[in-house]
């Protein structure tokens, strides 16, 4: 059997591109890594030889320009995405971006407009979708395992703040860290929000104060059907990275959450312990590869992707709510948006 | 050595009043349950029968004219608990009362009164406070086991709703079940609450609409240090009863939960299955114990009650504000109340 | 309803003595406990007050003459269970009686023999088949949930040797501790075992080794349909008691363990940990409680106990062909015995 | 930095082939996948094709007299892999051989001759070793965090019986499967085995018993430090792949084992589930991987391999003494062998 390779390349040399490069150099069969793209010219060779490439360029315009790439892996700095998703739908090329198309919405609708114009398919980095516990948690629910969905609740933390130089840049809490949890969310229900409530606190770094945002926050959802979801997040774990989900339903309910780096429990005196897994890269290293697996599937069969363009856009609509009720103290819906 | 027993008079000889009068009948060496009260004369009769004790009454004053009672344990229906605390602290006796000390603010407010000029103890029921598991925690927590504290989360869900006689006398969602919720949150957290935010719906039974009540939901709260906290309530739970929480701290977090009954996998083809606790009475059991020798302690110790009936009246004052914040869709400060 | 309550009568006021005692004395309507009997005065004066039991004793005649008596609930030093259970069996009263009836199956057989010609109820304090897990794993194994056993685990240890004093007149590890174990797998397995053998160690304290005892074992027996069974004891565990089985079948496995006392998990950076019952007073205290209802139980109806005498001297059996085999390095024969 | 990649041949292109195959083309930057050599043409040239190597071949005179090829990994049938190592070890090239190096004793030996007189490395694919869970225990054993270790128990079960096919060239149960065990106990206590004792049975598959061989065991040994072991093994297991260990040391105790495949519990009105690991080769894919980094770096560094030909040779004594007790109903020395 001879299936054509689908010819990628991929934008961002730093952590999450050497992530996505290495499935796209390694894990997957029916993808070739053609060529690494870095504005650090140092970083893209470097990265193009661990993976074997040969090819790598500080210029986005020599993969726009190359017939023989059929799609591009974004997985640079955020400001970035937005006019690489619309450069490369215009070259006719699909693309996957990791979250989020951009910082506001109106960078998000250009970009997701050029997409829809150009009929090329782009699929959004949630990757929390394409975990085993997440993706048989959806699975379930849509066949009805656990009854009628009632309410959801979803918990996320990192281990530690980004480094402050990050944070400016980081679009705050919502658009940053809970997004993730917007779209998970929406996507557990299958169905969308009709408003949402934030309360949120400074209480980890006061750089987040300084800076106009929050470290802490507990948000409340109502769904169109009045289900009912909340969602707390924390910029400090310090235990390790924290990502657990409950779902409950009339006639039963589904937890999700994976606290164990090994198979190992030590019992002492002081009690019985095991570790945790300390980093969302651990946590969803599985994920990672599938999500990049579902992608290139797409590029072949030219399915729609699993998660769209529009479902990264109600993500971010909800996070605009979320920061709306919080100013204004009141329930906002992200219709709104 | 010849400690005096305290003497003991029980009102209630419902579900509660059975639970609490085997403790003091039975459990505790240094209580005497001298007679049982209920309007109910067989059902009086039948459990001062099954208790062992001499003499049952339906008559309050039976109780409140003796001399040799030095306390009560009230385990009514919560429409007779304010006046029967008022009783009793006018006869001089020392009193637990099941929650809530009244459905109203009011009456709660003149019953704790009478007590504050009486002098005497009041103790109010809330069990999960004397839970291994919740007690544990809040000494972790007081010792800086985990840090500042920074969210709490509780879940609270019945394995079905109340008999639909019971309804429309239950106070609502927030008085009646949520009630132990907000106690907890408050104790756990060693702070007052500034603000509450309640979203709800009806989505388990009709009835709850129609009686103007909800059934599921989701309130959050921002306490004075700025620490969050949320609760999820739900009157069904396919699964049985569910009583969890999660507080997070600077330094460390503790889960609290607990979901088997007996101490037994089974595995088969089709995965790994335990049980669940399905009842309330099953999963507070030792605590139900406890919370009544801690009562008896005070009472013989004159030492100050481990939950007071300003504990009781703050649990009350912070449903009112979730109630109010439901209607008015902003967050209400209890202190309102 | 009148039902007479069966008349007990309690020998020995240590450690469990204690618990039987508050047992029969409070938590069960159908049992009145009578009298309690200890060759030292203090103790059963005390344990009887502490009862609020009217009469004791350090006479056991007392209890033999008394015609009002109708069970005895023997939990003295084992050397004096073979005698009373005999004296029990002649004065017509029913007996439970903690295991094991005697160090030696002559003596058992000779007590067994007087509870046979006398027609008494005879219980053997194997509580593990009490305990909610073990029962319900015992229910769905004759129910046919894991098709046939094939082979059953058990693992139990202390969390320290027993006092100096006690070891010479323990009968050593097969019979002081093992036996439950025996008793435990032979019922699990419902079918008697073909043989065993013995590996055995000294390596917790020079005192086992000194007194030609072991203290650290693995026993592995083959039943008569061919299905293996094995036990690992230990007379040290430095995170506290351990008691836990695993039972395999054709189509499914069981796993009983139970390693909690509070439901409650601390996550740190050091990880997650959990504390654990100590001790076997705590881990079993509903199996002591409900293996007294059964007691009593049989007694009122008449049916046979649910732990025989013939239970009793089957564990004792196979402790001493492990025992044998230890010596021979053979496997050997409980049916030599 | 510029390092030479180890150039590395592999024999087998079967499913432990195609699971080394997939590692050394792709996840060690060190390793470069040179040719692919097996008997059948179809699947070495398949197999190549999809690993991205140039070369296949059905002849391993080709890799032997290749001089830049440096290394081998074996992963054909057990009754190829003797000649294969003694084949690498002459032509001067380093092996990485499955387990068993040989079905008997006196092959085994040859081998491991070969192998020394060429100076070359040869490590042993013991995975467990590998494995995150048992190799922190190992970690933990070795830094005392236990003290000191008194007795370990493994299991180990797979989902089915092997196919009837491979089962008369399997070398039965203790050759086969136990073989893990036995070298994961000698390792983990860090010392040799001083007697065996075998007990089976033949309950899964009358095949088993036709061919001499049995598909259930518990084998217990005794460390020459008086330290016991155990192992029960069985080739049926309903609920999927089953590995565990416990060691239970003077100061504390760890627990291996991993159930779940997914983290995902699902609470109903039947209890709470979760799924479980069907199968070894997911169970173990990280070790799989660890494994053939360590070889590759003891291949450029020259270290010893972490699992010597030596341990090897010990484990199928251990297996040889293990058939030798089940015969003579005696515990046996591996040293006999």
């Amino acid at each position: 059997m001879t299936v054509d390779r689908v010819s990628v390349a991929l934008f961002g040399a730093g952590r999450i591109g050497k992530r996505h490069g290495r499935t796209l150099a390694f894990d997957i069969p029916a993808a070739e890594l053609s060529i690494v793209c870095d504005v650090d010219e140092t970083a893209a060779r470097q990265l193009a030889a661990d993976l074997r490439c040969d090819r790598w360029t500080t210029d986005p315009a020599d993969v726009f320009s190359d017939p023989s790439i059929d799609a591009v892996v974004i997985g640079t700095s955020t400001n970035a995405h937005a006019s690489l998703i619309a450069a490369a739908a215009s070259a006719g090329k699909h693309a996957f971006c990791e979250k989020p198309v951009a910082l506001d919405l109106e960078s998000t609708d250009t970009a997701l407009d050029a997409v829809t114009k150009a009929g090329t398919i782009l699929q959004i980095g949630f990757q929390r979708r394409f975990d085993k516990g997440f993706a048989k948690a959806k699975q379930m629910i849509d066949s009805g395992a656990i009854g009628k969905v009632e309410s959801i609740r979803e918990s996320m933390r990192d281990p530690g703040p980004p480094p402050p130089g990050y944070l400016p840049t980081s679009g705050g809490l919502y658009r940053d860290m809970t997004i993730h949890c917007f779209d998970c969310l929406r996507w557990l229900a299958g169905e969308e929000v009709a408003e949402v409530f934030a309360m949120g606190s400074n209480l980890v770094d006061p750089i987040f104060g300084e800076l106009g945002d929050i470290d802490t926050s507990v948000v409340s959802m109502r769904f169109e059907s009045g289900a009912l979801g909340v969602i707390d997040n924390s910029r400090r774990s310090a235990f390790g990275y924290d990502v657990r989900a409950e779902v409950f339903g009339s006639e039963g309910a589904i937890m999700i959450g994976y606290s164990r780096d090994t198979p190992l429990l030590h019992l002492s005196p002081s009690g019985v312990s095991s570790d945790h897994v300390y980093w969302f890269l651990e946590r969803f290293d599985d994920a990672f590869v599938a999500e990049m697996h579902a992608f290139i599937r797409s590029v072949q069969s030219g399915a729609p992707p699993l998660v769209t363009g529009a479902d990264g856009r109600a993500a971010m609509a909800l996070a605009y709510a979320a920061e709306a009720s919080l100013k204004s103290r009141t329930p906002i819906s992200p219709a709104n948006f």
